[in-house]
């Protein structure tokens, strides 16, 4: 499937709905749980999604738009959630989401994209030239990745609980 | 995890919610799209998540708790969804997962179950005996593990839309 802005931003505004429908509410055994040691709970993964709306995907996007001199992404840094979101309730990193999202998707609906600016290049810092139209893309993909990662955190809490049924959930050893 | 009733209940009453806030209004570029041949659509899975709440969770429920001598669990029908939901529109179906899932939590409620219920038996029919916690668990479970299926199967879409970032995108292999 071809990469379609409406399509791609279709996704992007349904993200933060489709974790507050999946996780607002529900108990700290499930919204705290992780696969083990150095692995995301549900809400360190929100509040990645959230240093995302912030540092990685808007500003990567401004600044291939630019064309200036300097088209080098800065790296994604992978942890900057613990420092930001640590300790914070989950339901207000699932209100603060919703609202970055929302005013990104205002930003990038203003800026009227052309598919000329969609073929336009910056650098990423391992893979070398990528286009907008492949960071959007990314962007869409990476937000329906985290879902999948949130359900499957959850799903193995009860990895034990299912009894035999564990051989007909491959889910449970990904 | 060990599997608790109340904690149970709060993702099995959330799923019909997740499924509707990713799903509804999208095009159907999305909510048709599969894995390749002989995988299954978000639609389908909607389909099948269905024919779940008709078939098999309460109604092997009920045989566990009725402990009469047939205790053996009539084998799921894995493809009754494309008899039962093809050609209907996704959001019936969204609508019909809501409010059998309503129903059947309902009367989940209405039984009050006591530990003791929880540890009786059924018997699948490739497995052998399973409790009634067991097969609650993996409700819950397959809820959460047809969750990450949806998203992994619009992910994929984006395979080739991604460029270079397929190689941090592990999902685009499962």
């Amino acid at each position: 499937m071809d990469f379609d802005l409406g399509a791609g931003i279709a996704v992007l505004e349904r993200t933060p709905l489709a974790m507050r429908a999946l996780l607002a509410g529900l108990p700290p055994a499930w919204t705290d749980a992780t696969e083990g040691p150095e692995t995301w709970s549900p809400c360190v993964i929100v509040g990645h999604l959230i240093h995302g709306e912030h540092s990685d995907w808007i500003p990567r996007a401004r600044l291939i738009l630019a064309q200036g001199p300097e088209r080098r992404f800065t790296p994604v840094d992978r942890t900057a959630q613990f420092r930001e979101s640590q300790g914070k309730p989950l339901a207000g990193l699932l209100d603060e989401f919703a609202r970055l999202r929302a005013e990104n998707l205002a930003t990038l609906a203003g800026w009227g994209l052309t598919g000329a600016q969609l073929g336009l290049t910056g650098e990423h810092p391992d893979f070398g030239p990528v286009t907008l139209r492949q960071l959007l893309a990314t962007w869409v993909a990476h937000d329906l990745s985290h879902l999948a990662q949130v359900a499957r955190v959850m799903a193995k809490q009860y990895r034990e609980a299912v009894g035999p049924w564990r051989a007909y959930l491959p889910i449970m050893e990904r």
